[in-house]
């Protein structure tokens, strides 16, 4: 059986997987060893001979698969946790498994740090800070305070775990309205417009589907009270951010702590560099590089055990479902 | 036996202490029950007359205790966890309790989150967005990063509870090289310059005393690695600011989260307002004042009550050490 490893040559090397690694995992199962043989490429000029020949593919670069000829590929293990740009290319009959998970340790600390600048109005003072005034609030503890969380997936429960044990009451929301994560509760989205008035930090976590996208109009925005600080880690295209914006410009939110953005890098002449109460960090703030590709392989190789036994495989995209 | 209230008619009224309040929560003890008359004042034209007839002082407003005429006082309960002030003019035998601990809930949430700013960049990010640059970095989780903690008492006990949790490798540092709380290490002051190279987090919740003043002076400062996060929330006499400063210029420091200043308020043409790498709260971040009257009044009836049976009391200061 072979598997091609597909790397992308403008990513940090810390994230190219090299054959001779992946052969030193394999080597390390019993059922694994011996049983495939491996290829290697970062120039998309070759890519196309390299799928033709593969049964497995390890891609750190994303492809339009449609458009290339892959008869005997059954099965893409991908980098990233969002699968929107792939699934717009994906031919029928291919099994596709994401990083999920991978991130969950890093983006779960940056959820509670962010939860925690808007109880400490962090947003608010760092606008006093430019303007040299003084003036202090004497507000409550974290403890207590609700968080809405959109997504309960790898991100979302680790989040979940972190902002539970500070003592953050958190209410889940997802699709079906059921998770095994550590929350209060858990909703389904229809339901979430009940809560939003009473929410002290909303968190998005939410991948890009037909469902999610759009979902958080100026309508469910307008919901929220002027406590409220949002947190957007999950897809950009989930928020309407002309609205946030201009809430924002309005006082009629606390502030936003944001990773991702409608356009990245976010263009120079965008409003929301300069919008009060935005903190901004560039599309980094889930990522480790320092553990990622680890990460990833251990999805990859307990996957290929799994495979191997004929057991279901993690990390399985729903395609229909989008995520 | 007669208990007079001190209240500062500047302050918010949620701060003040009503006899009535007061004599509800005696009631609830039997053994404090009908022994104690109360007065109250806020008028500091005032105060030597209600001063010159108690034995029991609580007070909400700092005084110059040795310009009074005291012949009956013996104990005097204070709102605030710093008593360099009241020490500089204490009349010898007069027992002194502090607030020690009611800051620790919030203070060990403030610290969390500022160390968690550190790991996510959070102050180079916002120098990035003034400037409407977009320049992600993929480090590490904040699990496993080191933090020193200069002052283990109520405030530090909390936090170090709260990093611990987080993961953090806590070394907490106090006079004795020794402390109850939940680190992983405990050393003296003397201790600190072999450790300060391997510190990712600096944090201070020292009180000033004669031994702390001016004890992180440009030397000890200059042992932190370029990567180190400096927060401090106890008293700012304990740090050269103006070298501090001067680092955060330099870029030999990730940032400062800063919640007090040598003069308070910050005077408006004081260069730190602008010092890149700074985020500053103007000295509230550890203050809750919706809790805070209570955690002092839970002190003083505790206290009472410890008294009644002759037990040592709680958060007696130690005037000779000045905490």
């Amino acid at each position: 059986m072979h598997i091609h490893i597909e790397n992308d040559a403008s990513a940090p090397s810390a994230l190219h997987l090299s054959p001779d690694v992946l052969q030193q995992h394999l080597d390390r199962h019993p059922e694994l060893r011996n049983r495939f043989t491996l290829s290697e490429n970062s120039n998309p000029a070759h890519t196309a001979t390299f799928l033709g020949d593969c049964d497995l593919l390890w891609s750190g670069r994303k492809l339009a698969l449609d458009s290339f000829h892959t008869p005997r590929l059954r099965w893409v293990q991908i980098m990233s946790a969002g699968v929107e740009q792939w699934l717009a290319h994906w031919p029928p009959g291919i099994t596709l498994t994401n990083a999920s998970g991978v991130h969950g340790a890093k983006g779960a600390e940056f959820i509670l740090m962010a939860a925690l600048m808007f109880n400490f109005g962090i947003p608010g003072f760092l606008q006093d800070q430019a303007q040299r005034l003084w003036r202090p609030t004497f507000g409550g503890c974290a403890r207590g305070k609700n968080v809405l969380l959109l997504g309960v997936g790898g991100i979302g429960a680790a989040a979940a775990s972190l902002l539970t044990a500070q003592g953050y009451c958190v209410t889940g929301v997802t699709r079906s309205g059921r998770c095994d994560a550590d929350v209060a509760r858990c909703i389904r989205i229809a339901e979430t417009d009940d809560v939003l008035p009473q929410v002290d930090v909303l968190v998005s976590t939410l991948p890009l589907t037909p469902q999610t996208e759009g979902l958080f109009d100026r309508r469910r925005l307008d919901l929220l009270p002027a406590r409220a600080g949002v947190v957007i880690v999950g897809r950009a295209a989930v928020f309407d951010y002309a609205a946030l914006r201009e809430k924002l410009c309005a006082g009629e939110l606390a502030g936003a702590v944001l990773d991702v953005y409608p356009q990245e890098p976010l263009p120079v002449d965008d409003a929301l560099w300069s919008t009060p109460g935005v903190v901004m960090t560039p599309h980094c703030s889930l990522d480790d590089h320092s553990a990622y590709l680890t990460g990833c392989l251990a999805v990859f190789i307990d996957n290929l055990v799994r495979d191997s036994r004929g057991y279901p495989l993690r990390n399985q995209v729903d395609v229909a479902r989008g995520y």
